[in-house]
This record gives C-alpha cells, sequence and structure tokens, in this order.
C-alpha cells in the first residue's frame, strides 16, 4: 500500500488547459506540497502535449513508464474505459474520486459493476469511487480536487468516508495545531475499504494516531479483530446513528443504519475511541500527543479559582480522582502566597500566587509526586494594555508553555493546558506552543479521559479468552438444527439442553390420558402448554395453564387447552400439550441472541420484566466472548444488583446464569444457521442454580448444496 | 442600582502613586474604557494630593461632593474604618473588592460582621466583598482590578460569584463577537445578591441575555420568581455540583453544595436556561442573538453531505424535527445543480450546487417557507492559495454573511451559521459578521434547542396555578402537630388524613382483648403493627403481622407482636399494636417531602420499588404546585408508564395519585413545621383509589416564643 501513498509516478487522467479543469487542481496541489515523483497527464480527448509543464499524452500506454498510481477524475460513464486504459498499461493501483456510482442511481449502480470488473479483469486495486481519495504529507502526494496549500506535517492519520467531511476536518486540524501525515478518504469503498487503510497504517511509522469517520462499517469483525491488535489508538465517528443521520447516508454514501448498542459493544472490545462530536478528532489527538496518563489521580490547577471549581466539578464527572500531592508541597506554596487568603487543596486556588517565576516549580514538583498520575491547568491571555508592570500582566502574558511541556516530559505525565483569551494570540501562541493546547477544560477534561481509558484497556489486554476446545455436543445441535427452519418454539428448549441451558423436565403429550401419565411420572405441580404451529403466542389462546396439582387435574387440563386452541384459531392443529414440572419460584432473567450484518453473532442479557422495558436495561457481548467478559457486564447491569442482593434480601450465586450466557454464546457461534434467539424467562433460583422456562428462535434455512 | 453602575462620581480608596498600587489600575481601566463621571482618590495613609491627575484626599469627608459610589481595594483588616469614613461622608454605595472576609479565616468572619455593622449603621449599600464588582461597558465603569481595553460593547450582562471566572468569561465574550453590557462580580454577597443585581437587569434597557455564575444559591425562592417573570433569557451556571467541586467551594466563597435535582426542578420552573459547560455562556448568548425558534422543524444545509449527516444526527438527538420545504423547492434546486448526481432532501447536501451566487436565493426560500422554523448552514473557509478562479475558491472564500443575515432578519427565524477554517479568517470574520458564528454545529444546534425551549417556556406561560383558597382543615393540622416533635411515625397518616390523603381504617389496641374486639370491628383480613418508639423500622423487629384473617388471631397475633418486640429491644416501651385493615393488591408509589434551606418545601414521588433504588426514577416539585405541573411530571416518570398501563395491563386512572401529591404539597406550605415526610407506600389500586399505608416524618420544634 506505500506505493498509493507515495507513488513514484503518477498519471493524472482528464489533464487539459481548459479552464476550469479540475484534474490541474490535482497536479497543482502535488506540485505545492512538494510532491517529488513523477507526473504525466492522460486525456484522449485532447491534442494537447502539455499543461503547465506536464506531459500529456491520449493513452496511458504510451507513457515511458507505467506510472505507480494514477487518480481519475473523469465524469462517471468515461471511468470504465480510463481503467481498461489502466489495465492495458500496466497500472494496477487507482485513485477513483468520480461520482456517480453506486450512490447516485441505478445507472450508477451499472458503472459501479463495470468499474470493479474492469479492475478485478486487471488485477488493479483502487480507492473509491465518489471519494478525494489520498494524500500523503511525507511523499508530498495531494489528491484531493480543492486547491490546498501543504498543511502541517504529524502523525494523525485519518480515514473519511466523506470527503467533503474529509476536507473539514483536515481544516481544523490544521488551525488547532494537529499535523497530517496521511488522508485518505475511501468514499464507496468497492474495492479497498476502511479496513484495508487501517491495516496499513497500523504499521505506518509515520501515523501515531488514527481517526476514522464512517456512515457504514463493512465489515465489523475484521474492524474490531484489527483494532484490538493495533497499539494506536483509533478514534471512530460513526455517522448515521438516528433515523435522520440514516436517511441522509441512504442518499449519500448508501449506507445501512447499524445498531448504535452493538457498535459501542465492539468499540469497547477492540479499544476504539467512540466520539460522537467531530471536534473531538481534534481534542482526542491532541490528548495523544501528552504523555500517557495510567491512574485516575488528576491535579487540577487555576489561577482563576472559580474555574478550579468548575473543572473539579467536570473532573469528578469524567471519573478523576483528586491526587494529593502532599503536605509538603503545599506548605512550600503556602511560602510563595501572597497575602495568604486562600486555603491551598485540589483543584488549587493560584489566585493568591502571583509569582509567575515560580509557577515552573509547581508544576515540575506536581507532576513528580508520585501521588500524581496527571494535570491540567486552565489559565488566560486577555488583551491586556501593553508594558503594565503589575502582577495581572506579567502573570498573564508570560509564556511559560516551555516550562509546562518541561515538566509534562521530565515526568512523563500529561499536563492539559487550556487558555483562554484574546483569539488571534492563542492562534499564535498554539501554532508555535511545544505541546498542545485546549480550548476549554470540558474538552480537555473529556479527552484526558479517554487518553487514560485507551492506555488502561491496553494495558489490561483483551477479557475474551483464547479459543476453547470444541463444544462436545455441537454435531448433535447442528443435528438437531438440519430437522428444522423458520419460527422454532418451545421445542428450542432441547437445543439449549445440549449447551447445558438446563430446562425443567417436559414431554409432550398427544392425548388427555397421555398428559395424566406424564404429569404423574414428571410429579406435581407441573405447567400445561399447547404446542402448535398456530399458537405462537400460547398465553394469548389459552393454551398455558400453571400449577397443575394432579394427574388428574392435567387430564382435565389438556382437554382444556384443546378446547381453548379450537375457540381462539378455529382449524388449527395440536400437535400436543408440554407437561413441564413447574419451576420454584426465583427471579426471571432472559438471554437473547442475534446475527448483526457486520459483527456477527451478539449476545444481550439482563432482567425479563419492566427493567428492560422502562429502562433498557440491557448488556451485549459479541461472540465469541468469555465468562470473564460476561461477569463484568453482569456486574454493570442494574438488574446485576438485584443479584447482589439489595433491599436486604441475601446474595445470589450469579455464575450459573454467566455459565448459561457464555453457552448461549457458543451455540450461536456453533450454529450459524441460528439468525435469533431469545430464551425468556430464565428463572434463577435462590441457590443461583437456573432454568429456562421457554425459548423462540428463528433459524435459517439450510445453505443450498 | 443605576448609581452602582453608571455614578455621577467615584471615591478609590488606597490610591497611590507606589508601584503595584493595584487602586490604580482601577483608576487606569475607567479611563481607558471612557468613564466620565468625577474620579477621586481616599488614601489615609499618604501625603500625595494628585496620583496621576487624580485628586487624593484623607479622608472622603475631605471631598468636594459626595461620590455616588466607592471603590475599596485595601487590605482587609482596613475596610471597616473606610466603611466609617465613607458613611461619615455620606456615600451610600460601595463596591468591596478586597478578600481575607467569611470565605477565608474566623479572623475574616470577625472582619465580615464588622464591615456589615458599619454599612448598616451608615444606611449604606454594597457589593461584594471577595469580588470584582462592577463594570458597565455604557458608562464606561471598569472597577476590575485588572489593566483592561475597552471591551466590545454589547447586550448581555454576567453577574458570577467568581471573580476569576468572571474575567475568563469576559475576555471569551470579546473574542467570540458576544458583547458585554453589564457586569457584576458578587464575590461573598454579604448585601447585595445575585437576586439584587437580577432584578436590575430585568428592567436594564441594555441587557437583552443575562449570565449566572453561582458557587451558591442563597434565597432559590425569590430567585425562582425573579426569573419566571423576567422575559429576558437567565442563563445559570451552577458551579460546585459534584462532591469536588463542593470541596473546592467551601475554600472558595464559602459555599454550600445542593441537591443538584432540586435546582434543575426550580430552573424548568422559572424557565431559567442551565448549563453544565462554561462555553455554553457564549454559544447560548449567540443564539439568542437570532430571531426566536418559535417550532422544532429546522433546515439542515452544508456543501459537505458528511457533515450534512453529522448535523442531522445532531439535530435529531435535540429533538428537531426536519423541515421539509416542499417539492417546488427541491425542483428549484435541481435546475442549478451540476451534474445531478446528489439527491436533493433534508439535510440538504450542497455538494452539487457549486454556483455560490445561488445561495442567498437559497437561504430566502429556505426561511421563508411556511414549513420551516429555523435553519441550520455550515461550511468552511480553509486557507487556500490564492487568486484561483476554480469554482472551490469561489465556493469557499465568498463571504455570504450579509445575505445569510437578510435572510434571517427578512424572515424574522433564526439561521444558525457555522464556519470551520482557518483560525485567524474566522477571527477577522467573526468580527465584522452581521451574525453570530458558531464553531461546530453541536454547539449551534444545542443552543439553538436552548433557546427555543425558552421561548416555548415563556409562550406557554406557567404551570402551576395561582393560589388556592386556604385549606379548609388546616387549622386542625395545625394544632395536631403542637403536640409533637421530632420522629412522627405511622400515626402520620392522621395528619395526612387532614389533608384528604386516605389511608386504611386503623386503631391502636393497648391490649390483646382489644385487638380482637377491633379486628372484629374493622372487619377481617387485617395487618397489626408494633406502635413503640423504639421500634422505627417496624418489620425489624417482628412487629408487622399481615394477613390476619380472624379476632382470634388478631389476640395471638397482639401477644406475639409483644413478645417480638421484648426480644428485639429489651425494656422498650410497647405503646400498642396498630390494627389495620389489609389494602387490596395494587400498585406501590411513595410520595415524600422536605424543606430545602434555599428553594423551601419540595415534593417527590414516583414508584416505590427498586425503579426508584436502581434508577432514580423520580419526580419533584417544587410548592406550591399545581395539578397541572404534577401530572405533566408524572407522565415524565418512567414509573407513569405503569399506570398508563404496560404489558396488556388496562390503564390506570391516575387522578387520585395527583391530588394526592397536591394534597401533600399543601400540607408542607401549610405546615412549616414539617422538615421531612415520607409516605410509603402510597397503594394505588386497580381503580385508581389510593390508599396510603404508612408514613413517617421529622417535625420541628415550635418555634419559641
Amino acid at each position: 500500500m506505500d506505493h498509493f501513498f507515495a507513488p513514484a509516478s503518477l498519471a493524472v487522467y482528464g489533464l487539459s488547459s481548459k479552464p476550469g479543469n479540475t484534474p490541474r487542481i490535482i497536479v497543482d496541489n502535488c506540485l505545492r506540497w512538494g510532491y517529488r515523483g513523477r507526473i504525466f497527464g492522460v486525456n484522449p480527448a485532447t491534442d494537447e502535449t502539455d499543461v503547465g509543464g506536464i506531459r500529456v499524452v491520449r493513452s496511458a500506454a504510451e507513457l515511458p513508464v507505467a506510472p505507480e498510481l494514477a487518480v481519475v477524475l473523469i465524469p462517471a460513464r468515461y471511468v470504465p474505459a480510463a481503467v481498461e486504459d489502466c489495465g492495458r498499461a500496466g497500472i494496477t493501483r487507482l485513485a477513483v474520486q468520480s461520482g456517480g456510482f453506486n450512490e447516485s442511481s441505478e445507472g450508477g449502480m451499472a458503472l459501479a459493476a463495470q468499474l470493479r470488473d474492469a479492475a478485478r479483469r486487471h488485477g488493479i486495486r483502487f480507492v473509491g469511487p465518489n471519494g478525494l481519495t489520498l494524500a500523503d504529507t511525507a511523499s508530498g502526494l495531494c489528491l484531493p480536487f480543492v486547491p490546498s496549500f501543504p498543511v502541517r506535517h504529524g502523525t494523525f492519520s485519518l480515514i473519511t468516508q466523506s470527503g467533503g467531511l474529509g476536507l473539514f476536518l483536515w481544516n481544523l486540524l490544521e488551525s488547532e495545531q494537529v499535523g497530517l501525515a496521511k488522508f485518505a478518504s475511501i468514499g464507496n469503498k468497492l474495492d479497498l475499504d476502511e479496513c484495508d487503510v487501517l491495516e496499513y497504517l497500523a504499521t505506518d511509522p509515520s501515523t501515531r494516531v488514527i481517526g476514522l469517520y464512517l456512515e457504514q462499517i463493512g465489515n465489523g469483525c475484521r474492524l474490531v479483530e484489527l483494532a484490538a491488535r493495533i497499539d494506536k489508538p483509533v478514534i471512530l465517528y460513526k455517522a448515521n446513528t438516528t433515523e435522520a443521520g440514516s436517511r441522509a447516508a441512504m442518499s449519500h454514501t448508501a449506507s445501512l443504519a447499524h445498531d448504535e448498542a452493538i457498535i459501542d459493544t465492539a468499540c469497547a472490545r477492540a479499544g476504539i475511541i467512540r466520539i460522537h462530536h467531530l471536534h473531538d478528532f481534534i481534542t482526542t489527538a491532541k490528548a495523544f500527543d501528552l504523555p500517557p496518563m495510567r491512574g485516575k489521580r488528576i491535579m487540577v490547577m487555576s489561577p482563576a479559582g472559580g474555574l478550579g471549581v468548575a473543572m473539579a466539578d467536570d473532573c469528578e464527572q469524567a471519573g478523576f480522582a483528586f491526587a494529593d500531592p502532599g503536605q509538603a508541597f503545599y506548605t512550600e506554596l503556602a511560602g510563595i502566597a501572597n497575602a495568604g487568603i486562600i486555603r491551598l487543596g485540589n483543584p488549587l486556588d493560584m489566585g493568591d500566587l502571583y509569582q509567575i517565576d515560580k509557577y515552573p516549580m509547581m508544576f515540575s514538583h506536581v507532576l513528580a509526586s508520585s501521588e500524581v498520575d496527571g494535570a491540567i491547568y486552565a489559565s488566560q491571555w486577555p488583551r491586556m494594555p501593553a508594558g503594565g508592570s503589575d502582577v495581572f500582566t506579567a502573570m498573564f502574558t508570560t509564556d511559560i508553555s516551555l516550562e509546562l511541556a518541561g515538566a509534562m516530559r521530565s515526568a512523563d505525565k500529561p499536563l492539559a493546558l487550556v487558555l483562554y483569551g484574546d483569539a488571534p494570540v492563542i492562534a499564535a501562541l498554539k501554532a508555535r506552543a511545544p505541546l498542545p493546547v485546549f480550548d476549554g477544560p470540558e474538552e480537555a477534561i473529556r479527552a484526558l479521559r479517554r487518553q487514560m481509558d485507551f492506555h488502561v484497556h491496553k494495558a489490561a489486554g483483551p477479557l475474551q479468552s483464547d479459543t476453547p476446545p470444541p463444544w462436545p455436543r455441537a454435531e448433535e445441535a447442528r443435528v438437531w438444527l438440519n430437522a428444522r427452519a423458520g419460527l422454532v418454539g418451545e421445542e428450542g428448549l432441547e437445543l439449549l439442553g445440549l449447551y447445558d441451558v438446563p430446562s425443567p423436565p417436559a414431554l409432550v403429550a398427544r392425548t388427555a390420558e397421555e398428559a395424566e401419565a406424564l404429569a404423574e411420572r414428571i410429579g406435581c405441580p407441573v405447567v400445561l402448554k399447547v404446542v402448535s404451529p398456530a399458537a405462537i403466542h400460547k398465553t394469548e389462546v389459552g393454551g398455558v395453564l400453571v400449577g397443575i396439582g394432579s394427574p388428574e387435574e392435567a387430564r382435565r387440563g389438556f382437554t382444556r387447552i384443546k378446547d381453548n386452541l379450537a375457540r381462539h384459531c378455529p382449524g388449527a392443529e395440536l400437535a400436543g400439550v408440554r407437561v413441564m414440572a413447574m419451576a420454584p419460584a426465583g427471579l426471571d432473567f432472559f438471554i437473547g441472541g442475534l446475527r448483526d450484518p457486520s459483527f456477527g453473532p451478539v449476545v444481550l442479557f439482563g432482567s425479563g420484566g419492566i427493567l428492560v422495558e422502562l429502562f433498557q436495561d440491557v448488556e451485549r457481548v459479541l461472540c465469541p466472548t468469555s465468562t470473564a467478559e460476561i461477569r463484568a457486564k453482569l456486574e454493570r447491569l442494574k438488574a446485576g444488583r438485584i443479584l447482589a442482593g439489595m433491599r436486604g434480601q441475601p446474595p445470589i450465586d450469579p455464575e450459573p446464569f454467566i455459565q448459561a450466557v457464555g453457552n448461549v454464546a457458543r451455540l450461536l457461534v456453533d450454529c450459524p444457521r441460528i439468525a435469533e434467539l431469545d430464551v425468556n424467562p430464565v428463572r434463577i433460583l435462590p441457590t443461583g442454580a437456573l432454568l429456562a422456562l421457554d425459548a423462540r428462535m428463528r433459524v435459517l434455512p439450510p445453505p443450498s448444496p
């Protein structure tokens, strides 16, 4: 992929000297950016032989070398021919900027197919179409077709599905002193996608932080797998989170909305930093320009007491703890305090410490303390009358950014500098400061928290375990499924039994007499439940009778259920009545499963009652998972606190439930034909032992041979 | 109060020509700001007669006129004497900037008392101490003792409890093109407080938006009453929201933390706009610089499709609806679209509409549509090579701010302009643009939403009704309370009965025989409950027996409760056993009450079970309240959805519960001796009728005569 970002030679299709020729902007950009490779123009529709010094040919085959990369920004209908031209000339890499493919119309869909086919035939890989494609500050390649000055070089690389948004971010990075390494606007990603670029950037030495703007996640499993193994922070903005966003994306890059919670689950596992505001690309990148924050203890400092109070609130909300640099530190400070009016603590109100030359000592001592993991300092650079000799002028107009950076580098701990003030002065200071400058404490604190979470997550390693040995009864399960397709009801409990999810003893009676005999065999009390393809919702057709106390009663119950079914669903077939031992009292939870088109099997679990309906108190795990991961998520669940014992109730052992969730996860992995699954209720007994009382699942048809 | 902000003459205490003299900075500021009143210096410790042209005297009594305002910035220990000096000279208004009073130490507390006493004696009103006090861009008064250039004049006035933070905000306003009207840094507010200043600003013609930074709310009731009746937006940042923030505030302005939820409740009632990030002062003030957004229908526009998608997400999250300007509008646009690649809709991707000269027409038509309540447009102003004749250069470097403002003023609907780009260019554009420029769509959308909510709230009028007629049995209730103080248990149900909150028939038996007779009289089943001052938690001492089926059983139950009490609390007195009719099955809710030191009586209500414990599913109303307000809050409660009927249950009439909450609110208002109250459970029967089953309250001792 190196040759995509730093090609030794470049062919620009459509170049001409006509006014408004956009390929010409590409050439100009590359020249401005200092691109050192050879540049050629290719334009079958021109008689020109050179444009602004660049040699132009009618077909790439006429060129003295096969360019390592071609960029195509011509009307969509000419693109397939250009790809053919490239293929014949031996060009194997393309950046297709043209729009008008699958994102636009039916004709566009056909063109997209032609593009893909032509590329495949010639062994060509390509970025796009409908994207600004590539830029690289190191090689000087700058393909986006908007006139551009060279941008600040740096270590932030951006992968974006939207070209326009990519340019916005690019300009924002520039004015916020975050330097760019590589830029990839992947558009409709008909060939190379975000994962391909991500995999490349993972080992790209010039990239330290990766930003990802996506409207649609193609291969979620691969994304999670890649990000989990990359040691660089990956910051994801996933647009298209709401119904309205989704509507816009449908027409923008032909995207499909995802289940938000599943994306969150995936990000949590992979250590992907998910942001919800575009500006957080900048703030988060800035935070990663600081040394890692390895723990939660923060020191909050400001010459404005009120700002210290506000920052303390933000820190507490972000989950930081307040560091205690120790009495010796405060005693030292008290010695240089002015009037001794202000009590010293954390947050540190520096309003009484007017000696700006003592600040570096303070920062150095704070960060050197073994009780401190990081710090935040907010000050201002107001527009002040010049030349005053008063303490305020000294305090507010002395540049101590070098000392701040020094203390930080020496301690290898982060110090987030927040600076308010006169916009032009701050802009100039940002451009030359040796450390990032944040615009407000809120953004700095949130970004620092993300940075800390990333480092802690990477240090802890993945929660999900290595591949366990194959499940001994997986084959049995597949055989069980072979006989079935479509909606499967309560008999699904048999399948769950194969994965050690127990349910009460149950047998199906075909006649009233059989019901009596089975009740005798199973032991009363029992529950009777209708078995009929017509009775999806058993209760609603009068198909469930609980607390059957004697075999005799079971016999009568069979007849009653039969009559009820006949009344509610005339003509429905009664396959039988399930006689099930009645479960003891306990707490009702549920376990669900589904197969996400992007992220694969996902298991959900929670309490089965109003907690889910009113509060969406549900946790999710991607599969495969591990008991450690399930346990951690169960502890986060509000319903988990019911198991832990509340309102004076004794705690209930959660392990059998954790095991059951894990087993359902294995079932979903082993049996890809299960599209959806709902085990509900799962009765948890006071001992922790559990019983699945009912189940429903949707089974895909077997793959055609 | 006019004379505080625009005094005809000003005395500056402590003025001298010594280097580092801070009162001198005050004089310089006033001169720079163009203050036109007379200025004098007062300094008993100097022989100087003039400082930089300002006449200096040793006592204000020597001045030719009594200045309308004196500013005091001298060490705290000299302040009481200065106040005396003012009083003798007939000065009646003071701005006390000195720190070292009640915020600092015990000695400071004594000085605070002296300051207050001296002022009272002389009929002096003052702002401060420990604040930067006052500034007014119209009069040119600029007392804050930090060297300051004149700031942009405008209509935003700020009341702040922290001087340092006030300066931060002041500088931030300045660089964000939000002009300042008046500034009041009220510090420890020993005399004049936020409400006094707020009341003044309410009718101040130069003020259109009021910002309030508080660490502690003194008189919450007055604040709510004032803000509710002011037609200007009041934006509140209440610091000190978390434990850590609270710790810092204790040492900063001697503040006490408030119950956050009660502040939210108060803000909701008063229409106060509560913000949680300092920067939102700026963004919200900008939003109020736009015409009012009178409905939810927004049009989202951007030349970057991806940004449109992101903005659509933000709009949906903020609760906006997507306007439909109609097919005629889109057809018109399609006529000027370039390649016809992009589908037109809302959000409107303008990526294909390169003709910048057509933009004003678009904005004008969008805002003129009766289907549109407001719009947001995001673009960029990147750093581009100059002089290009391409469409991009035209699109990105044509200033259309005048046309945007024109469309907005013509339609009297808001258009929020978001502009990314090269910092110096944007800063310059902000300074000259005829409309506010937002830095990002998120902040613009949130601010627009706050603006809309304010206008909708003010248009709807208050939910709480006028004062109802006095409660007929209020005197009976006060008599009942006269006999009691401290913790009152279940007998409190009698008091609730006086306010029409019913409970099951109940009588207290002193003997086992009496229990039998009462059970007979009340009718079984009954519940037996211990009555004993020692048994606060009745269940825990075995003091509750439910489901007593016969009078005979009641007799045995009495003895069992007696034995249980003797075993659990040896020596405890058994005052009797309450025999209560057993309530039918139903839903258990609760009603609570407390008296907030700042906001007065507050009633809380919600479901009594795990919903409250796990999810804090509680609503609050300030008292007095109205059934309309309670009904609206009950509908917001998740538990309210249980009453409305879920999981196939029939709905339950909520009115009796609403009535009961209203009656408890009246009880709290009528009986100020009730400090806290808990009616729990309140059993709601399937008909909606309810029964209070237990109660506890804390009754304050009667006021000493």
